[in-house]
């Protein structure tokens, strides 16, 4: 596995590639990688004949007072697991080369971009598009490979790929979870041993709605009501955000089809997770 | 000369020009080409394989108001004055599909694009970066060419290509005159014989400026304050704005420089004009 640290050689290397006609998968990442990394890897492998996984703390997602600064990193296990799932180049980039002080253009996805998440952390998906926006020029890839834990991140980038006629098709890849249900997150890793039984409350809402529209309540303010007071009984968190939404739009939806969504986000101590079922 | 009309067959020709290792060219235009863009053409040809000329009106940078139902559009004297350039394709897209309704992603460049033209047309620069970058994302040319006339619109995209990593030279082709000196544009068609005639005072007021930076002053204001009471002195103008600036960010500049642009921007009539001259 080949480790490449700068555009340059990350550009030749993808062009070596292409005139190969071998195709490209690439797997973005901020680090700290855990299986569900490891399936977005695994994914990649199967699809494509080379397969990238780029490594970098993205600091244009992060708005001030975030945990930019803690977030964990750790290069030489990443590399390991990177390698033992199948990848054939790590591209770790450094920050100072592929975000410059003095860049001043953003890749913005409206509306999708402003609501839920983006309510909550105002320049997330901003940061997100742009970055992304950056390794599909670099990397060049063919498929790149999203998680459905963060469902609205994986769908603005849909978009964006639509809008901006990214020639890169984007798959999304199931959640993974401890054997306990919470999906796996690099924030975990903040969490006490309270707040990991705590953390728990997010997949067991979820698990509580299923089971209500399972047995036909069709309207989502039920069921939403229903979800806000089990997190409440979890004395550690705190509710961000709960809301039954259009998979493809992130727009509330009154009524609830097969094509509905539920996220949540909450706060379990100072951190913050997010997860979702879809209903298909 | 081929007519290319889809992004897929856009996207088709130009994956196979690069498996033939031969490199592309991109002339963006919104068609009404005259001997500015033809200029632009016959260079991409010097440097090029592939010529592509893109002719689409792109109704992302218009605003409200502003002229994009009456710009002149003639697609058959277009192609050839393409073809007789020397172009090999024109990429002519349907509006419909490369600004679909639905559309929420842009690209835009924060700081240099909301001064001066981005003061006057607050979205403009957004929706030249957002359709230039779908242009690269289709036609993957190895350079694109740009003329001086608009120089905001080429500075702001050198930094959108350097900030996002897109994959492509950028050229800046000198301005192309008319013998009397007006800067060749699509919109001088707008000008009644009266108005093509006041129309020179652009020109003109820049090289009352370029004099008198000859003749040793340093002092920008100075300057500026010669070329408005020169062009207030033209019934049919109105000027929008004049300013000294540094040609890398557009910031003002008080003390003139080998590094300083002169730019101006004029209502003739109803028809508004701009034109620059750099000092180097």
């Amino acid at each position: 596995m080949k480790i490449v640290k700068t555009i340059q050689n990350m550009r030749q290397l993808s062009k070596k590639a292409k005139i190969h006609n071998k195709s490209i998968g690439l797997v973005p990442t901020m680090g700290c990688l855990h299986d569900g990394h490891l399936s977005l890897i695994h994914r990649a492998r199967k699809d494509c004949d080379v397969v990238v996984v780029s490594i970098f703390v993205n600091p244009m997602q992060f708005a001030q007072g975030e945990d930019l600064e803690k977030y964990p990193r750790d290069f030489n296990a990443d590399r390991k697991l990177a390698e033992s799932a199948g990848a054939d180049v790590v591209f770790y980039p450094d920050a100072k080369h592929i975000c410059q002080k003095d860049s001043s253009t953003f890749i913005s996805v409206e509306n999708m971009g402003k609501i839920w998440e983006g309510k909550t952390r105002p320049d997330h998906f901003r940061g997100v598009c742009t970055i992304v926006g950056k390794l599909f020029n670099v990397v060049n890839p063919d498929v790149a490979y999203f998680g459905q834990k963060d469902a609205q991140q994986a769908e603005i980038i849909e978009r964006m790929v639509k809008d901006l006629d990214f020639n890169v098709k984007i798959v999304v890849v199931p959640t993974v979870r401890e054997k306990d249900g919470l999906a796996m997150s690099s924030r975990n890793k903040y969490l006490s041993s309270k707040e990991r039984k705590a953390a728990l409350v997010l997949y067991r809402s979820l698990q509580e709605a299923r089971a209500m529209i399972k047995n036909g309540e069709k309207k989502s303010d039920k069921v939403l009501d229903c979800m806000r007071s089990f997190v409440k009984k979890e004395r550690l968190s705190r509710l961000d955000y709960v809301g039954i939404v259009n998979s493809e739009d992130f727009s509330a939806v009154s009524e609830i089809s097969k094509t509905s969504l539920i996220i949540i986000a909450c706060r379990i101590g100072k951190t913050r997770l997010i997860d979702n079922f879809l209903l298909v």
